[in-house]
């Protein structure tokens, strides 16, 4: 089982409106509303893989308990830690031209809130092969957070993925992650780098592992991943850009990276199943949706091309 | 005690945005999180003016939780039927230029919600001297939702004040409640006539009386009210029209009108109350609040013309 863990989880709510006028009054003629959470999101492409997992996090007040059970009614096993304080909302207005988001804060955690998760993520991991930490850190957790969680699954003798940007990614680096995803923005904003060609990404990417055994696994958008390992650096790219609703394609891409992991498929096999499961996420109609066969198609075109480190 | 039901309550949360940008993810400065609907928003003020209230009406899943707390924190003593579906949200996103409403559907409510609801409100009725009906009834209610309550309103001695628009209030009407409250739109809706003036909304109001027990007041926005009553008709009007923020004003009327009516105010000084609070709650910075000491200035300056009937 893969464990996945987000610490910042959230109601996604959607509201489809014919166009958004500001100023005016607008009836919605359809309101989505899912669980969601880079986290959360994983664990549903997981789910769609076929993959067992369990879904596990921070989830406040009555809001939390509704994303549970929307998360259950997915099909997605959830078990969360309970805080006192609302999870937060993403709204999104939606029209035929454009989405529109409104992002609530996080809430914010107790230090004995964070001392039960602890508590139930070590129950957790006893029961897991894998862990997933993804997303931001709400208010009141530590910066390093993501480190005690990758030492605690260590001490479990289960590698940790981490997807996270900024502090609480650089935090959690101190713990040697298996593996991290940063999107070409976060990579380069955690070494002070401009990216915007993949031989710059896989420099960065090697800053980044300073030399340890973490894999650094960046990807370029409609460009692909490049993943910087402890013994190559890999280069997989998508046949064609693919156009579409780019919010969810990250996670579907940290899934597949969890399959492969976990299923020991080799980092060129890896990549490319993480390329054409996030291009397919890219081409859905839903964020976080993918079809499995528009997947398999774009993966028979997908190039990887591995070679020795030459950038370091 | 006065009872306010609110068959159709609402979560209203208001995200303060520096500027609504179409297209755009914004995280708010500021959200506002408050029970609404009508029949809440007329507790509220009824609260503020220091009058007993117990507040009723159906509370969908964890949001009706949710803003069951929310009143209850606010000092208004709540009781309500749970429903199984989630009660609505109106989230607001305000920026400094404008207010940019999307509103969510009402849950549908089973047969078997509304009659324990029913129970519940004959329970409730034994404390009350004055029963307020405001707003929308949620899909799954009988158009004729309001003539039942104002009926069992009647049966144990208690008149009914009732606050809708379009069919529930035309089916309302039926049950001849002590007092509706139509807007002029809603009126003009009502008996498919055009309202431009207090003449035209006189005779409208008169229409929609039928020769029947029941007074209509009417609200025509900074011109005040005018109220047909079965023994006269009254114009009232505020010194000046003040500008701001209408959202909650025809709330803040009903309440200081079920006030008057409790009190036997008689209706001059009823109309005078009715007129200088709800300009007091226009000129207040947050939708439904209002400054008594504002109200008791504007109050000085109202002027109620009351006459024979002349437009029958």
């Amino acid at each position: 089982m893969i464990l996945t863990v987000t610490l910042n989880a959230a109601l996604d709510v959607t509201y489809h409106v014919d166009a958004l006028r500001p100023g005016q009054t607008h009836r919605p003629h359809a309101v989505d509303v899912r669980a969601g959470g880079k986290g959360i999101n994983v664990a549903r492409v997981l789910t769609i893989l076929g993959e067992p997992v369990s879904a596990t996090g921070l989830a406040g007040g009555a809001t939390g308990e509704l994303l549970v059970r929307r998360l259950e009614r997915d099909g997605v096993p959830a078990r969360f830690t309970g805080v006192a304080a609302e999870s937060r909302r993403t709204v999104v207005i939606a029209d035929p031209v454009a989405a529109t988001g409104i992002w609530e804060p996080g809430p914010t955690v107790t230090p004995a809130e964070w001392a039960r998760f602890l508590a139930l993520y070590a129950e957790l991991l006893a029961g897991a092969r894998l862990v997933v930490l993804s997303g931001s850190l709400p208010p009141g957790l530590p910066v390093d957070a993501y480190a005690h969680l990758v030492e605690a699954a260590r001490a479990a003798g289960i590698a940790a993925l981490l997807d996270a940007d900024g502090p609480a990614l650089l935090a959690g680096l101190a713990a040697r992650p298996a593996l991290v995803k940063p999107n070409a923005t976060e990579l380069g904003e955690a070494v002070n780098a401009t990216i915007e060609t993949s031989e710059q990404a896989l420099r960065a990417a090697h800053k980044l592992r300073a030399g340890s055994a973490t894999t650094v696994v960046a990807s370029l958008g409609p460009h692909g991943l490049v993943a910087a390992t402890p013994e190559h650096d890999l280069v997989a790219t998508p046949p064609e850009p693919v156009t579409g609703n780019p919010t969810g394609a990250g996670d579907a891409a940290v899934a597949a990276l969890a399959r492969g992991l976990l299923r020991s498929k080799g980092w060129p096999a890896t990549l490319a199943d993480a390329v054409s499961i996030s291009a397919a996420a890219v081409a859905a109609p839903v964020a976080g949706q993918f079809d499995p066969d528009t997947a398999s198609r774009i993966r028979d075109g997908v190039t990887v091309i591995r070679r020795p480190h030459q950038l370091t």
